[in-house]
């Protein structure tokens, strides 16, 4: 069976005038002779105003209550986007996911898809319908409604994708694809053909917000191709795919950077290996989100650890590791805030010694002062001012010839 | 197993503000040692908003998806019931009609219940959970979401009251019960204590808009008490119940009236009844509620046929019965607009001859001129001008001597 899994976020069903678009655009999927299942997301708003009403009335609210709410957002739209389509003549098809057979396990807000039973989906697609299916939510074995957490419809998506063996799982944006950086700071930024799942991973961990880390594991683990393209025109985006399709890629395949950062460092403290695991521990029981550390030791007295925070986290962090060195004499805490990371990735690095180097160099040529670096394999991460972001971006973007002009 | 179901129309959970004292409402009765299961409507506006949004999409929606979309408003508002009381520090479990086993045939948009699968409901109650339940939905053996139409989540409420064998269905509602006649025309109506199924359903048929036909029939066939009452205060409100409790009941228990009718005639129709079966089966067809009818027939030359309906419904059921009966010369019809229905009813004038005649007797005395009278065993409606509506009921009200002072 010749499956194709489109997924189309909220913005894209936001209003009837919209919903008519995706529509069309399903509706001509189908006519290539495809069998098409679609996941929507809730129509831009109703979630944030769902979760509004379960707030008023409850600041700790169980999680199981609020996804029987939540869960209405998708199941709105999807009968929604089949009305739409049987407006066009096509017959169409809703699935809640209890009825599509999502079954995940019982962390309400943040469930795990375990398995998809897709006898009704495919019973729907012999039939002829085109098979409208609610993102984001699941049941458990024993009827419960769950909800998948962030990134959720995108999951949804991809996990049906793996179940129907789909040839592609098109993931509908208000973008045309991954850049080599954001057009909105470079612009002669290049759209990326094909990007491989490490490299999508460490876009995404590193502030490229097109699509959920669990949803590009996902792929990668069953080498499912994602296929994230406009929710607007028919161009094609940027296909996420096996490393082999990058052969033909440069060796920085592009730019991420998040702003809003904060670094704390702990330097010279006594009982280190001990100490650093008591803070890492308290920081993530604090619910505290550490987006990288790193850590030097020669002694007791000669040694630092440092992690890197949101801002907004910045006054809590620095309070619990003020009490946890406290008494600890020669310890001294240091910290910034308004910094921003910007990263260079690309497998290509891997083949290549000295790119990290050539990134000092286009940064130093620049003006832009290096606060940290951390490099892996496929990423080289720069902590750097907030304010110098856009610069860093434009002047990296430009050292490693990521432009349109120069690779097409 | 003690059991009181307990149901909230759409303005009793409207707001977080409401959804708090309902809640309390509830612990309140579960304290007393009960079992509480309580169905809720959606919140007051949801479900127009939510049908609008499916017009907006399609004129001709098919109801299968908009029934999807529907029960989503029950489904919110049963997350936050069960928020709201878990506030008040209580167990609360939410069941949409899926989750509770509210089986249905599948005529969406209009779905009668055929089984409810208690096991899941009573499972949560013995483990001390209060149930909420989303009224107005069903499911059909193979998963589908219905709706069971008007009055739908009072026939929720009355059908578990059916399936739990409750002690008693309260419906809860914004008026303090049923009374002798509505009390916004007749200032000394009394609270109507007890009241018989079928004076009940004469009442519903006859314009008092307090509870629908369908759930009155349902507790009527399994000898469910109703226990109509307000939401805003304890006072015990209306018990429907068997006839033996109205013994202490005078002649008449109520007047009932309904506004905004009109009457057509069609007066010697040759072939009279095969004509007459012509155009009630038109009528039905072109989906025109039929309030009442009569006929006299002497022979082809000497007969009358009288529907009464909705203003609204005339000018078209005219044009129809107008272009049935043309070509048959003698054949006349007459009509008119702006009409009432002031309904008489007691299951005590069973036992009574003459009430009808006190009937015409007190509307001449108060010159209300009768368009037409209809008398079954325990109603008898009268036809006449709706502006004469309030003073007929007023008079029809003090001539029975229903006023509290008179009977309490």
């Amino acid at each position: 069976m010749n499956v194709i899994v489109q997924k189309y976020g909220g913005t894209s069903v936001a209003d009837s005038e919209r919903l008519r678009v995706v529509a069309k655009r399903v509706v001509e999927a189908k006519n290539t002779g495809a069998n098409v299942v679609v996941v929507v997301s809730a129509q831009a708003g109703v979630t944030n105003s769902l979760l509004d009403k379960a707030r008023e009335i409850s600041s700790k609210a169980a999680q199981r209550e609020v996804d029987m709410i939540l869960a209405t957002g998708e199941q709105i739209s999807i009968g929604l986007l089949a009305l739409a389509i049987q407006e066009l003549g096509e017959k169409a098809k809703s699935f809640t996911a209890t009825q599509a057979g999502i079954l995940t396990d019982n962390q309400f807000g943040s469930a795990r898809i375990a398995d998809i039973q897709t006898k009704e989906i495919k019973r729907a697609l012999a039939e002829g319908y085109i098979v409208i299916i609610a993102g984001f939510q699941g049941v458990t074995s024993s009827g419960e409604i769950t909800t998948l957490g962030r990134g959720g419809s995108d999951i949804t998506a991809v996990a049906l994708g793996v179940a129907l063996q789909a040839e592609s799982v098109e993931i509908m944006t208000d973008v045309d694809g991954v850049f080599t950086a954001d057009p909105r700071i470079v612009h002669d930024a290049r759209k990326i053909d094909f990007i491989s799942y490490a490299e999508m991973l460490e876009m995404a961990g590193s502030g490229a917000k097109v699509l959920h880390l669990r949803s590009v594991e996902l792929a990668a683990k069953h080498h499912l191709v994602i296929h994230l393209r406009s929710s607007l025109n028919l161009s094609i985006g940027t296909r996420i795919t096996e490393e082999v399709f990058t052969m033909e890629s440069s060796l920085v395949t592009g730019i991420a950077h998040e702003r809003g950062l904060a670094r704390i460092t702990l330097h010279n403290m006594a009982d280190y290996h001990t100490s650093t695991v008591v803070v890492l521990k308290t920081i993530a029981l604090a619910r505290i989100n550490i987006k990288l550390f790193t850590q030097s030791y020669i002694d007791d007295h000669n040694n630092s650890f440092t992690i890197v925070i949101s801002n907004s986290d910045f006054t809590r962090a620095w309070q619990i590791i003020e009490t946890i060195g406290s008494g600890k004499s020669e310890s001294e805490l240091t910290g910034s805030r308004d910094l921003a990371m910007v990263s260079v990735i690309g497998v290509g690095m891997k083949a290549h010694a000295g790119v990290a180097a050539q990134v000092v160099d286009i940064l130093t040529q620049h003006q832009v002062s290096l606060n940290y670096i951390s490099c892996s394999e496929i990423n080289i991460s720069c902590l750097i001012a907030e304010k110098e972001c856009d610069k860093a971006v434009i002047a990296l973007h430009r050292g490693f010839s990521l432009a349109a002009e120069n690779n097409d």
